[in-house]
């Protein structure tokens, strides 16, 4: 399922092809969100026009709207989507906790916030809040986002609706702690994590049997900032019989590269490793080095619809006035529909007047941007340049 | 510049090719509105896929922003919105009248609306209200939609406009009055336009050999309701030297036939009509009967980013329950993208979930319904079979 093609010496980073049943993955590669069977704002010949591989959706957000009943009866989500390539599907268990419960907002709030002090933020975490998640053995109550129902997730659960949804690679579903959360409630949090990977394993192999689909089921390492629960983590979940492994959780943004390491020092080097909701340039470079294979995040698609767009100089935004008139591409040189084909009048133009069509043309560039570098960074550890192209990236690149 | 092919016997309907400097276009046609210099919610690739032949953009809309000379820098507006077909611009006149000024707002309102009891109508029409549209012999002062502020629009001021925007067609200045006004007022406003059309032919001119943009002028003809002033303005309008005729003005529905045969009676056979602001399917087939090549709306469009879709059946609503899982197409048998990739289902999920791709695959899905629709016209007038065609979509297509 997954073969290394090629290792970065002396760093964890390595070339791969990762094979599903709609088509081979080039790894290192970055995975397009499509929350709810849509990338926002692009058809799916979009998608694969800007250089997307493959797309993962939310399955908290399907399961709500429209149901995975209606998607596996339309015959999955590929089919549903239209989308011919690979998929994923997380495991909802992060929008449960981050979504569905007070004390959540904060977690997504702080995840790559910049040196918190983390002592104070630990005094300052209120347990009670985390009550509100109302997380037992068995699973986590949440309430939906759409109508404020309740509704309750166990890895069972979790398994059933990522198998009617039915895709390529599905997650393990876990308990995403707040970065404000003390070492003690982490230590709790990872090993019930543990015992929810086995269960979702267990829950899994009955249904392929039932259903006959070929899904394979990542498992997620926990454990926070902290080393020994990270490590302990990853050779806990890097001993169970998972098709690949997902690094979740939060870490302050100058950590993650740190804890990265840690666990893919660990887990078994033959399976591919999804870094989960991280997406900037600079990280996706720092995560490869340190040995994961595909990446996600909301922030390149986010951050276009917002008008934030990169550059090989850095990003920009297109509401500045000086793009007003600006005749040039956004990026000059870069190889996307947008700056083949528009100027940054024109796309400042439709940002101003609030036309859908800017949503559209930013993201097919931001996802070409990222989809373009992650194949730069393959080319580079082809040819033995990584370091070098890493280095020349970083020394242009201004966030 | 435009041929006939074929005419409807015992009607005004014909078949032509449009030539224009950026490719022809087959009449009958329906013209794509793409308001500010893009056709909502669609890349160009998408409005060529399904179907269209040519865009309008609004020269209102595109004088306020980004500026007209934005787009003139910027190539003109092919270049500017990445279209590569044929362009039209209106003259902006029915914008200033209807969203520049307070009256104006019963403009758009009456349009379309079903036996109003003229008398009283007429009776209330308050001439305090056209005053505030402060029309002069000059020209119109109106206020902007976006900041209030004011501007003043003149015929020579619109043929510098779209000369600058640089359609391949573009539309001679004219006042739109409101379906409230009185006899009296309508020979007034009739008597005006004809003399801004002949100002609008001398500077279209001067402008013409300046920059020697190849740009073909269309008269519009107006005249409200009325029987004698409508042949009186398509006598005046025919005679003077446009490249072709646009019809304006506001009229009831059922009327809109009977006053568009008036016009083509009179005006050469040999230049091409275009009738504004009509896009219903019946009264495209009632206007290509009575002698109208192209036409332009911005229903589909609109309608469609209301999840108002066309069938062969009639109008559905796509928020209707019933669709949510209903795996079949929107229209049975369609050949557009829509209805070849995705089911109800997903485009009624789109909906309900108000991600961005609703409104493209929706607008697809209504302009290749009616670009469709014209070819099949076309194609019955020049098999003899265009009476039986009406009769048979009259049957099924229920409003």
């Amino acid at each position: 399922m997954f073969k290394i093609s090629k290792k970065i010496s002396k760093s964890l980073g390595r070339v791969g092809i990762l094979a599903t049943p709609h088509d081979e993955i080039l790894t290192p590669a970055f995975v397009t969100v499509g929350t709810k069977a849509t990338v926002k704002s692009l058809a799916p010949e979009q998608v694969v026009g800007a250089g997307s591989q493959v797309v993962l959706a939310n399955t908290y957000h399907l399961y709500l709207e429209p149901g995975e009943k209606i998607i596996k009866e339309s015959g999955g989500l590929h089919k549903f989507m239209n989308w011919p390539g690979p998929t994923m599907t997380d495991s909802g268990g992060f929008q449960a906790f981050s979504l569905g419960v007070a004390y959540g907002n904060n977690l997504s709030k702080f995840i790559g916030a910049k040196s918190p002090r983390q002592e104070e933020i630990d005094e300052a975490y209120d347990e009670e809040k985390e009550k509100k998640a109302k997380i037992t053995e068995d699973g986590v109550e949440f309430r939906s986002i759409i109508d404020g129902s309740s509704h309750f997730f166990t890895p069972e659960k979790s398994m059933q609706i990522q198998n009617d949804l039915g895709a390529d690679i599905i997650f393990a579903f876990d308990e995403c702690t707040s970065p404000h959360a003390p070492k003690e409630y982490l230590e709790k949090a990872s090993a019930r994590t543990h015992r929810w990977a086995e269960r979702c394993l267990i829950e899994n192999c009955k249904l392929k049997i039932e259903n006959s689909k070929p899904q394979a089921l990542f498992g997620i390492v926990q454990g926070g900032r902290y080393e020994d629960l990270r490590k302990e983590s990853a050779k806990v979940i890097g001993n169970m019989d998972f098709g690949g492994f997902g690094v979740g959780g939060s870490f302050v943004k100058e950590d993650m590269a740190t804890a990265v390491k840690w666990v893919n020092e660990i887990l078994p080097q033959e399976k591919p490793r999804h870094l989960l909701g991280v997406g900037e340039p600079v990280d996706l470079i720092l995560g490869v080095e340190n040995g994961c294979d595909t990446f996600d995040c909301v922030a390149p698609t986010r951050m276009a619809r917002n008008g934030s767009l990169y550059t090989k100089l850095g990003k920009i935004n297109i509401m500045n006035a000086k793009f007003k008139n600006l005749f040039e591409p956004i990026d000059e040189g870069c190889g996307c529909y947008t700056c083949q084909n528009y100027t940054s009048a024109y796309v400042s133009h439709l940002f101003r007047s609030k036309e859908m069509l800017a949503a559209t043309l930013a993201s097919i560039h931001n996802l070409y941007f990222l989809n373009n570098l992650m194949s730069q960074i393959r080319e580079s550890i082809l040819n033995d340049t990584f370091f070098e192209f890493k280095e020349n990236f970083l020394r242009n690149y201004k966030n």
